[in-house]
């Protein structure tokens, strides 16, 4: 369909009867799809083609800087009308992404009430329910009977985001009830909503943190959930569409903390050589500057080094299986946090589990590196149990301090996301070598 | 409501009626929550106190360890019942959970159809869309009336895992359309099928990816997803609830192969230290050997050190700096594809942008570097330069490295999550020292 819609956009002139027919038959998310890498030409004059009544839903599937070409050749007029459209969490997202200018003559030209909500909605913070949550929703009374709640969302429903649950409220917009589209329809239709609706609710705060709420959609299974003030007021809807998109970013967020960069919701081809540069550079240097500290170590064993230079010789494999070993144990406790599989008052167990899997592992390597060591270096007896011990003392340290930083972390209210490899990496090395130096210092008599 | 439940059980004799009263206002996966951590005696207890129309639900939502000491305790036909009350895809998460005999067990009390059903799901491939598809859907005609579509699913209903969205088939069950709850409410009554349904039908194939599914169901927020068989005949559907959960394992799994880790589904604190050493010790083996061949680097490179022994003072600042830069263009890059953002056909214009942020990024920390060794170390030029062009070096060449490995990767149908961190570092650590000690001995003349 795609590639028939650009062969026709191609010609001149356009059989704008021919593109219609194709568009009508086609998924909005597709038709958003097909209009991306256009030149802005192209793009303009595809977007006008559209029927007016879906221009608002391809609209909102759009990347931003499209978005925005298009509402810099729009009229005022067609700008109210798509945004008018528009779901309000789609608009305050795509407003968001806009340049002040842009943001203002969009706002002008908006219907007074649907300003109101951007505007109540700019002001929630980043990753709120406030802000992810949307105002189009079935809100029923408990007097309704089935009959008056069908006739209600066919008349009110084509504009909701989500007709599958309707909230019941009473005065003042108190949360009272939900009841999904499948109890009214397996109802009689002269039941009364207040009798079969489900008043065990679960609901979050406009100020509840996204991660926290995709956790709930998670375990519940839900389609949506409601959104309170704090006077149990209901205030907008969060669905389950919106959630999806959540959990990848928290993912994306997480990855991106965990390999020692500032976390940033840009594409990565889409964000400028500076901004990479700005992202990357602290936590570089900040690890630069820590690794120096495992170089004053390694100066402090000067007389050791001198006397038996071919210690050196094994330093990086001491230093990248500690990394190594450390790393793994942190992402698994990070990872098992961020699902709830892991709590601080897990830590003891969890120390007491790594200590046994480091001893584990420790004994493998350290065998492995001993025959390695024995039989290729010359059948040196004490180099081969230097190194040997100092594998196993490296990895039973590095899976201690891997495992119990992020539960630490945890513990006070700092994301335990930070204490990932990178800095795992840097202070398994420092103990590490001064390990090292110190056995071979005791086995040799240095 | 958890702790009145918990008080009423461990009151002795149990106080039925009570215990059923708060049950029955209790969401069903806050039941299975409570369930868990009980001992085993009082488990069975409680769970026989459920009412049989939710036995199955709750016994769903339970952990297989909970679900395996009920099922070892209930009579053949308590099992049975349980059993043909669950969705067949959350019977088969189940079954494959328990050991032979409980499978035999389960399998011989279960209806000859569902025994059927459950049969042919367990032979598709784990992570494919057979495997984690649900065989309850609502299935209309073409012929039917919307009246006619409403009955039926009042009818049947009850059952089906969603009956947000139907799906219109033809003989031998071929997909022909599918029609939203939506539609069909917002229809006459005696509109036709055949004329409302939707024939533009995103579906997959039993065989297809979870990942692939999970990126569809995200790019066009669908509640659920026919899959077909090789005929495009309609098999069972997918539903977004469980696309949440694949888009978390799958994340899971990319955050454990990112840490040098074998890929588990087990909770961290379930899994036996064995089994977490078994899941660790290949990769830190594999790592650990490749790491000897940089020492071996340094061995070539005896001379100069014995000529100039500070010059390892900054071996652990280089192999830590590397690391830490080739990690996060590793990352970015392993995410962007994960995500849909980078593709292979990228490779030049990501490796253009990394070259020029390395530079970015090297100057800034080799500029530091020449000041705090200059200042530092005796005011030694040729030291500092050495350190400062090595820093730089290092940097470029692990961001090069690092975004090139992934896209690679990609290209050979490997997965790209496999070139992060640990082995990005362990190749960058070579090249930089390989760099450092040339730098030395051109800079030094040794």
């Amino acid at each position: 369909m795609k590639e028939n819609v650009l062969s026709i956009i191609n010609e001149n002139p356009i059989d704008i009867a021919k593109l219609q027919a194709i568009i009508a038959e086609m998924n909005t998310v597709d038709i958003a799809d097909t209009l991306e890498n256009l030149s802005k030409e192209k793009l303009v004059q595809l977007f006008r083609c559209l029927p007016k009544s879906i221009g608002g839903e391809v609209f909102s599937h759009m990347e931003s800087d499209e978005q925005q070409v298009i509402v810099e050749a729009l009229t005022d007029n067609e700008i109210g009308e798509i945004i008018n459209k528009m779901f309000v969490d789609d608009a305050v997202d795509f407003i968001e992404e806009m340049p002040a200018n842009v943001v203002t003559q969009v706002l002008r030209n908006v219907d007074a009430e649907k300003r109101k909500l951007i505007n109540q909605m700019l002001q929630y913070p980043d990753d709120s329910a406030g802000s992810i949550m949307t105002t189009e929703y079935v809100d029923l009374r408990e007097d309704m009977t089935v009959n008056d709640a069908f006739n209600y969302i066919r008349e009110t429903g084509l504009n909701k985001e989500t007709i599958y649950t309707s909230y019941v409220i009473k005065r003042d917009r108190l949360l009272t009830g939900v009841i999904s589209a499948k109890t009214l329809m397996l109802a009689g239709p002269g039941d009364s909503i207040g009798t079969i609706m489900d008043t065990n609710i679960v609901y979050v705060n406009t100020t509840d943190d996204q991660e926290m709420i995709a956790g709930l959609f998670k375990k519940y299974g839900f389609l949506s959930m409601p959104v309170v003030d704090k006077e149990r007021r209901l205030v907008g809807i969060i669905t389950v569409d919106d959630i999806v998109e959540i959990i990848e970013e928290e993912a994306t967020e997480d990855f991106e903390k965990m390999a020692a960069l500032r976390p940033s919701d840009d594409p990565y081809l889409k964000t400028s050589i500076f901004k990479h540069a700005k992202n990357r550079i602290v936590w570089l240097l900040v690890l630069m500057l820590s690794a120096t500290i495992t170089g004053s170590i390694i100066a402090g064993f000067e007389d050791a080094l001198a006397a038996l230079p071919i210690l050196v010789v094994f330093i990086p494999m001491l230093m990248d299986t500690g990394g190594n070993a450390g790393a793994q144990s942190s992402t698994l406790i990070i990872r098992g946090i961020a699902l709830g599989e892991v709590d601080t008052g897990d830590i003891f167990r969890v120390f007491w589990k790594e200590i046994r899997i480091g001893l584990i592992c420790g004994l493998i390597l350290g065998v492995i590196n001993f025959a390695r060591i024995y039989f290729m270096q010359g059948k040196d007896l004490f180099l081969s149990v230097t190194v040997t011990l100092s594998v196993l003392a490296t990895i039973i340290t590095a899976k201690s301090v891997g495992c119990i930083l992020p539960i630490l972390a945890k513990k006070l209210r700092v994301d335990p996301a930070i204490m990932a490899a990178p800095i795992i990496t840097t202070l398994v090395d420092a103990a590490s070598l001064a390990i090292y130096f110190n056995i071979a210092r005791a086995i040799f008599k240095i």
